[in-house]
Formats: structure tokens, C-alpha cells, sequence
């Protein structure tokens, strides 16, 4: 049976103030739209169809590159920013284990000189390789990080530094792609029409996820059947599409801030993700919902009271892991001290099973609407087919607020102040 | 000079609707209240006192214990969620170096079967100690990775296993007492006037801190230098209490969700720490402001499209680092195929400098209050220091919201609910 990701909708419903169904004739107009490039931003939809058009060349070069580095047992240097890392950065964390080691190393994502101080340290004695990630070439933190960890790279393979490169940049214009092919850099290519939050099922999310040992086949296989099953603009048969409703309708009522919930920090890196590509997406023209995260039963035990008992302005969405593989049973203690013994027998993930619900229980009565997007299990086909549900999810919520989902003037603004400041801007 | 942490207005100011002098009546009355311990949740205040009455055989086991166990560069587990672990979490991640690693390890704060299980493995061959914390001993996620861990530990150690644990716990009562007791291990106070989110200060804290190569000395110094400034309840001379009527008068101003941020990830858990202490003291009797953190120039690129110009129901609280030890030169590029060539000669401090500014004037300017908190340096004496004017801050902005800073309702509602599925409620 194929695994689906699905929106399991009891504890929202009771608070939806009218018929969701309202709503239906306006999520097809925009369903309609999409496909015939009409609407706002309509430029930028490149990322709808990449799962149907994979670039056969790019992957198998991908594949290739990974079996070779992986081989080697060298690292891989990933440097980018916003969409140009969270994508692999979520998919690494979704599906590593507990204290196992990762040999993809994310940089160019702060101006933190201590950083790379201990990665230039770190990385003396290593054998590594850039993948550097960049449309432009000119973004301030991915461009100053390559120029210091590319020279340690060059001092460390006189010959051969320019081989170990790999860019990910615009297919033919610009500072980075002028270096790639002046130094012979293999390139990998950002689409015009794929924007940075929208690109982990291009080249740019699949270099490191593949080197870290993902299996990218199945991953675009997942993004392909969500593409398939997602075709069909019912709200009861498109669970992205009612997903984005919902948004709409809780925000409508003054439920502003999305907490995005989980019961595993291994989904952290992907709550990251969403949040930048629902606030980027929609967080302009003084509307959008701000979207938070928390890792629960820990945050339980911080922001939790909050949630429960404060300001009613909140809802939760839950990324739900359906099935956990690997798990551990509770044992009988001799002395029953801390008296819970009752549960031996039980494993770890009947406990985090009921602390799930007995939350939903209590933080519904307590006024708070749940959403949950049930996900199958932690394998890379949930993944691929979960980055796309949640794109088109937020195509279509972007839309229902009236706002472009693909631009971001507002990151512009502070670029523009730093800039002045740093004398780059004349 | 003695560094202070202090607030910077100037970014603020222009914001507020009234003079702030206003409160300064109320607050001296909260404050006077304090003293009397005539307000709300009175019987919690044993933290006010902390830096003035250090408790010195606990610290002066603390030091002999962190100086044997790093002298075997042993392991320790420390065990606890919530306020048990965040405190020393915090102060870890703050002054831990990029890319070194640490050898005390958190775990107890999930109910993750996968962790225990990594952890267990990862332990198989090293040496190490565990540092159980709970008051009660029965809260289930401790309880339960307390149930596994210590069984490793006696298999390991079948004759010693009890001379290798150290648990934090309740004086005279409770699960974790008793077994303490009956089975000879060293015990750690937790005070019944201290609460969890209030106790980094204590044993609790200082400890993991310790046995990491934290000077608890400074540390404590920094909160006494703290206790000592914080005595004046004028507005003008505490910035603490200043912190606290800013943010109440945005909270009445609507600006209800306050994002911490930084511009060093190694910030971050000291904003989970202090979103656990405002949020869990606030966030009660449906009110309170929702904190959520940030760690600039990353997530600009992610969540800042929505802070400059999304819904204007924010303000933004830095946690601005002045002083940046280490850093690093940028260099001259003889190809400047990036076009920052003019940058070279600065440090990257400097561009986080100029990030900054940049940031707080187009935020200010698309209408988001900024309040920065200054913190002289990252070491022990300026973390203590922080520690403690945040908890007063804390209290002293409860107060203003007429809740009890020191209860925690919600939080027991998903127990109730957790217990009765898992049976454990009759």
C-alpha cells in the first residue's frame, strides 16, 4: 500500500466557525490558476512540476558524486543560506539516527567568525569538498564563507582544489556562475523559476542529501505521487488543499500564530523549513500567520503552560510520525520506586502515543484548535512526499490571503539598511 | 569596570504610547511585595536569594565532583526536562567553542525509544556518571530514561554503580529521596521554595555546568553583582524592571508575541531558557505574551520576510553580545569575483555589527519595537549576571499581569490527561 501523508481533521472541525466547503469554489479557482500561470508570482512555478520532469543528467551526476565522496569517506562542505540549506538540513535531521556522526557540515549560513574558526580547525585534517549554493554568488554570508573555507581548501589541494568544488548557481549569469566556469567548477543549476524555499527537490536540496546517504530516488518518487494525488482540487480529497482552508479559516478568526508540533526533535530541522517557506510566503502587506515550532513531551515542560492556559490567539498543527521502527521496551524494576511499573512491558513509543493524545485531549479543551498531518513513517518517500504537500499547501494558503507567495520584498529591506552601513551600496 | 548587563531604549522608545513612568508606582509596590513576600506564590521566592546564601559544602561537592569526573574524562548523563535540564543546557551551549565537543549529555527530557537507544550504545564504551534530577522522582519522562540508563550503568559497573550517581532532588520526601537514601547515592537539594524554571542558580544547574568547565564562581558572582544592582526599583536605574513594564505595555498595545533574538546560535538555548521562564510564569488565566527566538543573520532568510512586513502584532527582544573574543579576518580576493573586496581588512564581527543596525532600522521602520539587552561578554560572570536579571525581570512582569509567577496549572492538565490513558490515574 502506498503511504500517503494525510490530514486527520477531528479536532479541528468543532472549531471551524462555517462549512469549510465554502471555500472550495475559491481553492479551485486558484488550483486552476496555478496550472495556467494566471496568477500572482506566476513565474516562480517551476518547483510544481520538478518532480514530473526530473533532470536525469543532474541526478545521475549526483549519484555518481555521492558514491565517490562517500567512498572516500571525505566531507562535504555545504554553504548557503535560507532556502539554499534548510532543505537538506531537514531532510539529514529527519532521517539520521540518535548520536550517529553526519559527514555533510553546513556553513555560509551566519557572520560568525567563531564558526568558522572551529570548521577551518575542524576540517584541517579532513579530507573534504564545497558544494557552494548560490544564485547570485553575491549574498553576503554564503560569499564571505566561501572565500575562507575555499582557501583552505586551496592550500590544502594545490592541484586539484578546483575539482572539489561543486556549484549550485544560475544556469548562466552571474558572480558565481562566472567563477564556475572561468575555474571549471562543476555547476548544478538554480532555475529561474524555482525561488530558494521551493528548491529542496532540485539540485540544491538533492547534492547533500544524497551525499549523506538519502536515498534520492524514492524521495522524488514521494514528491511524484504527492504531485499525482494532489491533482484533484476536492478539499475531501486534497489534504494539502484542506490544510491550507483551515489555515485560512483559523486565521480569519483570529487564530494568528501556527505552532508546529512535534514528538521527535528529529523533525526540528523540518519545522525550520516550514517556517520559512509559510512566513516568507505569506508574512507580507501586514498579514500571515506567524508560524512557531516546539519538540514535544519536552517543550511540554516550558512553553506548555502557555499553550494551554494563555492568550487564545494559537493552533497547533502536529507532525505525527504514524510508525516508529526502531524502539525501545520498558523494563520491570525490582524496587518500583518511582511506582511505574504498571507501564513495563509498554515501549517508549506507547508512552509518547498516549502523552499525543492525552495533549490533544487537554489543549483542545483548553480552546486550542488541532491539526493533524499524519506521516507515515520516517523513510524518504514520506519525506519527498511531504516537502511537496506542503509546498502546494502553501501556494494555495498564499493565495487565500491574497498575497504572492513567491517573492519576499521584505528580506530586501534590512539587506538594503546592511548594505548602506557597509558601504557595498553607492 | 564591571560589566552589567544593561537595555538599550533607544529603539523602543518611539514606540510606546505613554510615558513608562507610569508604572513606576506599581512596580515599586511589586517590588516591595517581593521583599514582604506578600504577593502571589510567595512561597517560591527562594531564588531571590540564591547569589547571597550559596550553599557552600553543595558547591564545594560540585567542584570536587567536576574536577574527579573531568579528571577521568568521564561522561556525565544528565538526566531531567523542563527547568532540570535548560538552565545548564543554556549556560553550555553559550560558552561552548564551535565544533568541540562536550562530555556532559542530556537525556530523560523525551520519550523518544531511538535516543535511549543511541545513547545506550554510544555509552557501551565509555566511562560515566549520572546526575538524575527530579524532585519528585516520578515525573515519566525522567523517571522512565532513568529506569534504562541506570541499568547500563550497573551492568557496567555491578560494584560501584551507586557511587556513580547523583541525584538532585526534593530534602526529605518523594520517589527519587527514598531511593537515594536506601541505596547510598550522593543527593543534590532542590529546594521547596525554588522552582524548576527558577533553579538554574542551584544544584540543579551548577553541576552539569561545573562538571563541563564552567566557572560557577563567576557564575555566581555575576548574579550577586545582579542581586545587588536589581536592588533600586527605579525604573531609570533597573533595567530589569525596566524590561519588564516595556514588555507589558507593548503586550496592552497588542503587540503580543515577543521573538529573542540573536546573532549567535550559541544564544539559542539560552532563548528556549528564557522562553520556558516568562512563558511558563505568564502564560496563564488566557493572557500572556508568547515568546518565540530567532538567531539572525540565519533566519532572516527564513522567518525575517514576516517580521518586517507580516501581521504587526511583534516586537523583537536582542540578546546583543558586545564583545566578540575570537574572530576572524576577512581577506582579500585577487579575482573579487563576488565584488566584496572592499569588505576585506574587517572582521566578520564587523559584519554582524553592520547586520545588526541594518536589521533594527528596517524593522523599526516597518513598525516592530526593538529592545536590546546587552550583554557585555560571553562568560560565566555575564551569564550569571543574565540569569538572574531575567528571572527578576520575570517576576516583576507577572506581577504587572496580575499572575502568579510561579505556578504552573496547564502544565498538569495533559498529565492528567496522559495518566489516565496510560492507566496510572485510577
Amino acid at each position: 500500500m502506498k503511504e500517503k501523508i494525510t490530514v486527520n481533521k477531528q479536532y479541528l472541525l468543532p472549531f471551524l466557525k462555517e462549512d469549510y466547503h465554502v471555500y472550495q469554489a475559491k481553492v479551485k479557482e486558484i488550483h486552476n490558476g496555478l496550472i495556467a500561470k494566471t496568477l500572482l508570482g506566476s513565474d516562480f512555478l517551476g518547483w510544481l512540476d520538478l518532480p514530473v520532469n526530473p533532470k536525469t543528467e543532474e541526478i545521475n551526476f549526483i549519484k555518481d558524486f555521492s558514491k565517490k565522496i562517500r567512498k572516500e569517506k571525505a566531507y562535504l562542505v555545504v554553504i548557503g543560506i535560507g532556502g539554499s540549506y534548510l532543505g537538506a538540513k531537514a531532510a539529514i535531521s529527519f532521517l539520521a539516527k540518535p548520536f550517529s556522526s553526519s559527514k555533510v557540515i553546513f556553513a555560509g549560513y551566519n557572520t560568525k567568525g567563531e564558526y568558522l574558526e572551529g570548521l577551518c580547525k575542524f576540517l584541517q585534517n579532513k579530507d573534504f569538498y564545497i558544494n557552494i549554493i548560490s544564485k547570485s554568488g553575491t549574498t553576503l554570508e554564503p560569499a564571505l564563507s566561501f572565500r575562507v573555507i575555499k582557501n583552505l581548501l586551496a592550500k590544502k589541494y594545490p592541484d586539484t582544489w578546483k575539482e572539489r568544488i561543486v556549484a549550485t548557481t544560475d544556469k548562466a549569469r552571474g558572480a558565481l556562475y562566472t567563477e564556475s566556469v572561468n575555474n571549471g567548477y562543476t555547476k548544478l543549476v538554480i532555475e529561474d523559476n524555482v525561488g530558494g524555499r521551493y528548491s529542496v527537490l532540485s539540485a540544491v536540496g538533492l547534492l547533500a542529501a544524497s551525499v549523506y546517504g538519502i536515498n534520492i530516488d524514492k524521495l522524488l518518487k514521494g514528491a511524484l505521487d504527492a504531485y499525482k494525488d494532489l491533482l484533484n482540487p476536492s478539499l475531501d480529497k486534497n489534504d494539502a488543499y484542506f490544510y491550507a482552508v483551515a489555515r485560512y479559516m483559523l486565521y480569519k478568526d483570529n487564530k494568528v500564530t501556527e505552532l508546529l508540533i512535534n514528538y521527535d526533535e528529529s523533525l526540528n530541522y523540518l519545522s525550520e523549513w516550514s517556517k520559512q517557506l509559510f512566513c516568507e510566503s505569506e508574512g507580507k502587506d501586514k498579514k500571515g500567520l506567524l508560524v512557531g515550532s516546539m519538540s514535544y513531551t519536552t517543550d511540554l515542560h516550558s512553553l506548555g503552560q502557555y499553550v494551554q492556559d494563555g492568550l487564545r490567539n494559537v493552533f497547533e498543527t502536529i507532525y505525527n510520525v504514524e510508525n516508529v521502527s526502531t524502539d525501545y521496551l520498558i523494563s520491570e524494576d525490582d524496587k518500583n520506586y518511582d511506582k511505574l511499573n504498571s507501564l513495563a512491558g509498554k515501549h517508549f513509543k506507547d508512552i509518547t502515543g498516549a502523552a499525543m493524545q492525552g495533549v490533544i485531549n487537554a489543549h483542545t479543551e483548553g480552546g486550542v484548535p488541532n491539526i493533524i498531518i499524519n506521516i507515515p513513517s520516517k523513510n524518504a518517500y514520506c519525506l519527498g512526499y511531504l516537502f511537496y504537500f506542503l509546498e502546494k499547501a502553501c501556494a494555495i494558503s498564499a493565495h487565500l490571503l491574497e498575497v504572492n507567495p513567491f517573492n519576499q520584498p521584505g528580506v530586501e529591506s534590512y539587506k538594503k539598511e546592511m548594505f548602506k552601513l557597509l558601504g557595498l551600496l553607492k
